[in-house]
């Protein structure tokens, strides 16, 4: 502890009643359990340090971004230490030139996309946690999100970063380029690794041009099959939404009764599809999505053409998952992604 | 060699002269340096085989798709044997509902793009060499081409594929689905590792639906730099097409005297500007490209409206490997990649 608190100075290091604070991460039902203390370096020297203590000293340790994590990646088993990326939050870099981003591992997600987007530009990976979670969550956990349909996940979006190995080592992976294909593809390794194989202490983020607009559609459905079919029958007519959302019965009454989103209460399903792109091809792709979705037989399809109604069916998407915890606390998230052809199956 | 023989059949093993023709690939100004032997495996299992086999007597394989690589990655160094995947060329399925195609390695990368354009669907992709190059070379080199800037490279379009690991296991690794991030990525590990760590056998694609209109922009320069500039310029205006090419006073010439193709001789450097998407949208870009060439001091802006000319200009792009190849051969291709605010120092 004396060496820990050398190298990092006593306020960034937690080992009281504060470090309970470190023993859960957001999955449910998961028993707190405590790491011995909490640190949060601010650089990636101070992570280095950490690790080589350590390997010197045989203790655990737990990088930790914001702990929205469903899946326990940042939760002690048995003590050690938390590393922490909180106070590592600085947007290091907009490149608007070649529509690049660096960051540190602890900025939070929602706050580079707004910062991005009042330059006019767009970094699309959007976890559902995204007013909360961090970049280096991301990157440890390959987070996705509904866009990434049309653009992928948080591994598509990594051009370059700078990694903490767990003996110690900081090295830098990748380049500057979004053709980058020489040598091992290691980042890409690094990327959903959990932190099993190293700490991402700056990454060098691809960003794209904002979307000058977008089109959302609301398609209520009394047969959960016809909804699960839509998907594959928009595809396939050749419309490449940016996200398509699906809800059943149980989800929708969840979500309304956690918080009123104007859900029709008693459809089956719903489907929210999203295209973004110029203001003609959204229109023209929105409307040739309300064709498929009539003809897959939707009882209603509405296109929300103001923001404001936009917004409102996106957040009853991201408030399904707290309230199910609500009323389900035992739930245990599997993030199942199946094919689009077996959705019903699903 | 008799096992060899047991397990591939005669015909599917070459050990006289025509093994020269496996001695050298498109890389070029490098000596020919023929194996001791070609094979054509037809299936997973046979590879595997192979590979057991030279664990077993401790002789180099070489494996190599159609061998139109520029970077020596499917010569042999010292003898050994090539392992051709020539004979593995079937597409196994074109899955319409998920948009994914399952191919064998030794399928040629043109002749899957047009298979799938048949169906409406699209495989972007596009090395240079793609009328010969195959689907195995591609994931080994991890292949890109122009259209890279706006939908990556060959690693972005896999899904899952088949492996013989060096010692003759079989694996499969990733997933049918676009969003894959249980456990660490080590189909994007293989992907680019050059035939260095396994050999692909089976892969499944991940598809697109096919863009319903393309417009293709043909800017002359007198200044090279303003050239480069307009790279960023058009980035930067919110404008993403599907490739940009940009050709040097050399290059044109080089293009114009190995096989006339109407570029402008006199011309300090040009821009060949393509996008893709919706027939309104496409259009629109197209004009607003045309607006940000004009503004950064383009001699001339032509937008091909028919398919024709647009592919006159790709032809002249296609050809300027070959024609400059004709005029010095010991050139050595770097493959090089900047950053886009930093063309014109390329």
């Amino acid at each position: 502890m004396t060496e820990l608190e050398k190298l990092l100075g006593r306020p960034n290091l937690v080992a009281g009643a504060e470090r309970l604070l470190y023993g859960y991460d957001a999955t449910p039902a998961a028993p707190v359990s405590p790491p011995d203390a909490a640190a949060f370096p601010q650089t990636a020297e101070q992570v280095a340090g950490i690790l080589e203590l350590a390997n010197r000293y045989g203790f655990s340790v737990i990088p930790r971004g914001a702990g929205t994590g469903l899946t326990g990646g940042a939760r002690p088993v048995e003590g050690g230490l938390v590393l922490s990326t909180e106070r590592m939050n600085r947007v290091l870099e907009i490149d608007e030139r070649n529509l690049q981003a660096v960051v540190q591992p602890g900025v939070v997600t929602a706050a580079l996309q707004a910062m991005v987007e009042k330059k006019g530009l767009f970094y699309p990976p959007d976890p559902a946690s995204r007013e909360s979670c961090t970049i280096g969550g991301n990157l440890a956990e390959n987070s996705g999100g509904p866009r990434a349909l049309k653009y992928g996940v948080t591994r598509n979006f990594v051009l370059a970063a700078q990694v903490d190995l767990p003996r110690g080592q900081l090295v830098r992976l990748g380049a500057r380029t979004v053709k980058s294909v020489a040598g091992y593809d290691l980042l890409s390794l690094l990327v959903g690794s959990e932190g099993t194989l190293g700490i991402f202490t700056e990454a060098t983020l691809r960003l794209l041009p904002l979307p000058p607009a977008r089109s959302t559609l609301l398609a209520v459905f009394e047969d959960l099959e016809a909804a699960a079919r839509s998907v594959g029958a928009i595809l396939h007519a050749g419309l490449l939404p940016c996200a398509i959302e699906f809800m059943d019965a149980s989800a929708i009454r969840c979500v309304e009764q956690y918080e009123p989103c104007g859900l029709p209460e008693s459809a089956q399903a719903i489907l929210i599809v999203e295209f973004d792109g110029g203001q003609a091809q959204v229109a023209q792709d929105a409307r040739a999505a309300g064709g498929v979705l009539d003809a897959q037989g939707a009882v209603s399809v509405e296109i929300a053409e103001d923001a404001q109604r936009a917004a409102a069916l996106w957040k009853a998407r991201r408030a399904a998952g707290p309230a199910l915890a609500r009323i389900a606390p035992l739930k245990v998230n599997e993030d199942i992604v199946v094919p689009v052809a077996q959705l019903a199956k699903a």
